[in-house]
């Protein structure tokens, strides 16, 4: 099974209005309530392609308990370890424009607490065959704490893909995990942020050893040519620089310890910084919809590609017609499976 | 003890934000929970003030479970009825200048819900002095739900005090209510809106018999000429026009049905109309700070007014002092009782 990990979900409330009005009062007309978090939405997605699929993280109070009834609602299996703290709630307010959104932070968890989920996470590995860990961390997690969890899989020789950001992501890092899908943004971020953080716990450089260099799945032939044409965003100039700069980005962060680099790019698609070569892919065509969620389909792409050891072209072009279903469904965690089916065969991949 | 009614509570949500941005996303850095409701405020001054309360009406779900939770908390007894809906939830998202509030619906109740409501609330009359009836009604309750309310509450010998608006409060009026205490703009509403449903249901105008006339507190001596000073407001023209507008709605509500009407006008004050006389209070200084909640705590002198019989000129010096107080304290059911006791003696009051 695939198991991923939130460890700080939440209870996403959508509220329906007319129109946001600030410093009005508004009578909400829909309440809209689903298990909320990345790694929850990974399982959804990976949950509606009929994949066996476990949810883990920390889940407390009656909002946990809420989030708990809702996943088993929707048929997802879970085993969450229970906090003291409360699970937080996001509210997005949607009027007929766009949607405003509101984060509460996230429970505060003691070290107990963080021992007794690395003693669980530890027990589930047995069973998986790959972990997606996805998300923030809430209060009281140590910055480290996405390090910690993927040198358990690896001793246990399960993969793992990382999805976070800024320190979370940096920290994470230095673990090596096998595939790390940071977005342009989170990308720039991490790269631009000033970090001491890092100086202070940066791993050594991995060595370029047959072991690191061994990729989880077998090296496609004739990827150098793939017959998949060249997007045009990356022939005119600012396109070649933005590749450029991509490509840059994500070399840095693999020397950061990730043994391959997804960058998703939003409607420019996906590129791929592999020990086997580099993929970019790019979407057939621009959807409307609601992006929320569509790194998330891409991770579940991720995760299924990375236990099937699918060629790294595939697994990019499923990749991103699984984020494009994600966008053309109107709830985050689901996708549009014609939108799927229809875009797989026509999504572009080429050697970057 | 004093039975206070409330049966569209919610769970009330406060987030402090930097600045609302529409279609933006915030980080919340706080998040207060309170029980919500105009009758759990009115119980949670009175609780406050020392006085024996109870609280009654329809809870439902995890939300509900949260309530009774958060009102065992601050020490309020209660007795709710379980419904199988699910509570409302209030969010209100202050940033530096004032909130903008998003209200959910009500959860929808059942005739059996209903008419088990009845029943329980028909037990509680026994141990009843007075019964405050506040706020809206939620989906599935019948639109002449307070009327019933009242009845039975007569029936039983126990007075009435009604706090709503809309259809609710013309509804209810017709039922015969001790006192109704509707503010400015919900009595205007009120009066101004077409009133079909009215000429369907209103009850014969109230025969004036020496038993309606008949107050439950006694008349106070001298009441025509009270020691109070009249204040500036009602001296000048749009004053005398405005106060001759609000008596005139007042006694409208009165011909609907209501023994006394108490009209709230915020900073100006209240206005009495009574079977004894007319009384016109204003608060003696202005209070900066939060008037949610303000008419709550005005419910709350005038329900232990009623109860211990207290002189009308006496009865809303109280309760302007209560509300004044209730302004100057942040949360909604709370009062500064700094306040209160400073200005109690400094209210005045004049025969309108």
């Amino acid at each position: 099974m695939i198991v991923t990990v939130t460890l700080n979900p939440a209870l996403d409330l959508t509220y329906q209005v007319d129109a946001l009005v600030p410093h009005g009062t508004h009578r909400v007309t829909t309440v809209a309530e689903r298990p909320g978090g990345k790694g929850l939405n990974v399982a959804t997605v990976l949950h509606a392609l009929g994949e066996p699929v476990l949810v883990t993280g920390l889940l407390g109070g009656p909002t946990g308990d809420r989030v708990t009834g809702l996943l088993a609602g929707v048929g997802v299996p879970a085993a969450f370890v229970a906090i003291a703290g409360e699970t937080r709630r996001t509210v997005a307010v949607a009027d007929r424009d766009d949607a405003t959104g509101f984060w509460e932070p996230g429970p505060r968890v003691t070290a107990g607490e963080w021992a007794a989920f690395t003693d669980h996470f530890g027990g589930l590995l047995a069973g998986a065959s790959v972990v997606a860990l996805s998300g923030s961390l809430p209060p009281g997690v140590p910055i480290d704490g996405y390090a910690t969890l993927i040198r358990l899989a690896a001793a246990a020789g399960v993969p793992t893909v990382l999805d976070t950001s800024g320190e979370a992501l940096r920290h994470g890092l230095t673990a090596g995990p096998d595939l790390a899908k940071p977005n342009a943004a989170e990308l720039s971020a991490l790269l631009e942020a000033p970090r001491p953080a890092l100086a202070a716990t940066r791993s050594a450089p991995r060595p370029v050893s047959a072991e690191t260099r061994e990729a989880p799945w077998p090296v496609p032939a004739g990827t150098g040519d793939a017959p998949w044409p060249v997007p045009a965003e990356t022939r005119d100039a600012a396109g070649v620089a933005a590749a450029g700069r991509e490509v840059a980005d994500a070399t840095v962060a693999l020397g950061h310890g990730a043994r391959a680099v997804v960058v998703s790019h939003g409607p420019l698609g996906l590129l791929a910084l592999t020990g086997q070569g580099a993929w970019r892919g790019v979407p057939p065509e621009r959807l409307a919809g609601n992006p929320t969620g569509a790194g998330d389909a891409c991770v579940a792409a991720l995760a299924r590609g990375l236990r099937d050891r699918t060629p790294w072209p595939h697994l990019l072009a499923d990749a991103i017609a699984l984020s494009a279903a994600a966008v053309a469904a109107p709830l985050a965690g689901r996708i549009d499976e014609d939108t799927y089916r229809r875009l797989l065969p026509a999504v572009r991949v080429s050697a970057a």
